[in-house]
């Protein structure tokens, strides 16, 4: 059966494109507390994921000893918009361990964002590996190298036991095997594990709220969390979703998009972890299913609701400014 | 029913988003020779029926008295990259009709192609109307309305004389009723009207064959799919799909592409049109269903059948050059 259509884009009066996708919302011991579409589906987490890779960064102690606080652990979690603050923190946790951009293998690319790319279209030849939206992690995967005495380079590979850490990480919190077969290629170089979206719910579930984890492994991930919602702007960027997200009720929600229409949310006081794919891989539609999908967990509170009520359903306007359209959740979570 | 899967986008060995859409292929009588999905249903054409709107700029005698050859022609029609070729044209039309690119009404926007937005960006303060990618197709109604004597001033307004003369024309051509309960405002200001898949199919099939028109509007529609097809960089610009497209059987294919998904295209030899609308709006999509569709009718041409094939079914790599997966037409299309 296909998956129910979650977001709209209209034009004047008509629907003119339609958004399908699967979403769940589960609690720590991962009882499905509301959902739509196929949950059992597997689906490539991509960055959604990053705050579950960075937990060896805080396990091995690299974190700690290389001083690095919140703006540094958030980066490690980030898919950042290549501002220069964002390429700087990169350098400088590297340079905490020793190392400079050259060590890392994400490869560069311009920003995303046109804002962005227009600054650096103005002030540099070509970006560095240091503007790629993931060098923040890839730093984290250099320190934790350096840090526990490995070989830095090939820290991408499959078989590096960076890599081999996160998959034990990720299977421990999702619960689900992570077959060498749902193995991919992320855009940054490392692998991208295909896992059932119920299971990745949970898996953020259990980081936000503890259930289930050994001591070191619950307070690790607290630490990640707590670091993304204190410095949002490293997780994202100037108007980005995650990071707007967050200042919407700051410290209290958490959350992280991946490319190809995924996202993946928490708020630790309600228990609660989200996880939606957009069938289509957009991500206008992502950011409409995860603020609509956060919204129902504050009914109660009406500034945050109606703010994240506005992000879910959002009006589009032309070159000239005129309205001609809107981006809408349907009933199904609205 | 839902609209088919007719585009998979992979990594590694699974399919990690999909795009439904429907897909329309007819004669110049209208007769379906093949199709996909609810054809019936309304969709906004968007910028997928410049060479309709065109049609009063010849018609008119203003392409004639202006002296515009092809390249003119092209870019009437053309969503253009905003190049410094296509900024030029479109400024040298309006100097034709003694006007600049003061008299454009559709707004100013940074180009959305990376490589010329970077040179955009290290050139300009900021884009002009004359780098927005309607730039051509506003210089084509203004230069009709400066010909006919008419007020320029409000020429994107649904009751200006040109905005009525082509609701005339797309009536004629697609034999379908322009309600105006079914008009939106585009991207460029001007309206856009709903019009079913099959009746924009058909459209462009009169306009390649000629079939049911009067001897002066066959003559102009020929002419301007003649000039697309001599001009393909005109109608969009370095690397994009509706060039390249036309670029690959030149003067035998015609193809232009909307936003929201949609692509139209004609083989005038073949007498037929194709007209198709990916659901969720996606143009990597809608760009691989219609070198499909169009692939159908070269079986016979290995190499034309192969470089659209190739368009169709394409590998996507990272930013270390790493082959992650591929953009693949389905079974209903393949």
């Amino acid at each position: 059966m296909a998956n129910p259509v979650l977001v709209e884009v209209t034009r004047g009066d008509l629907v003119e494109s339609r958004h399908r996708g699967m979403i769940v919302a589960v609690d720590g011991d991962g009882k499905v507390v509301f959902s739509a579409g196929d949950i059992d589906a597997v689906v490539f987490p991509r960055s959604a994921v990053k705050a579950m890779q960075g937990l060896p960064l805080v396990e091995s102690g690299a974190a700690d000893a290389y001083r690095f606080g919140a703006k540094e652990l958030a980066l490690a979690c980030s898919s950042h918009s290549g501002e220069p603050e964002h390429a700087a923190l990169a350098g400088a946790m590297l340079a905490a361990a020793g190392r400079d951009g050259t060590a890392l293998e994400c490869g560069a690319h311009w920003s995303f964002e046109q804002s962005v790319l227009i600054g650096q279209a103005r002030g540099l030849e070509r970006p560095s590996a240091l503007h790629n939206n993931c060098s923040g992690k890839h730093a984290g995967f250099v320190c934790t190298a350096c840090h526990s005495g490995r070989e830095v380079a090939g820290y991408v590979r499959y078989e590096h036991p960076v890599q081999a850490e996160i998959r034990g990480v990720m299977e421990s919190l999702t619960g689900a095997a992570l077959a060498s077969d749902a193995c991919g290629i992320d855009g940054c170089s490392i692998p991208t594990y295909a896992v059932p979206l119920k299971s990745l719910a949970h898996g953020f579930a259990r980081m936000a709220t503890g259930a289930g984890l050994e001591p070191g492994r619950a307070k690790a991930s607290r630490r990640l969390i707590e670091a993304c919602m204190a410095e949002p702007f490293y997780v994202a960027g100037t108007k980005r979703a995650c990071t707007r997200l967050m200042q919407i009720a700051p410290g209290r929600i958490f959350a992280k998009t991946g490319a190809e229409g995924v996202f993946c949310a928490a708020i630790p006081e309600r228990g609660i972890a989200i996880a939606l794919k957009c069938e289509d891989g957009t991500t206008r539609a992502a950011e409409s299913m995860v603020a609509a999908a956060l919204a129902r967990f504050f009914t109660g509170e009406p500034e945050v609701h109606a703010a994240l009520t506005a992000m879910a359903n959002r009006s589009m306007h032309n070159w000239n400014g005129m309205h001609v359209g809107d981006i809408r959740v349907t009933a199904v979570l609205g």
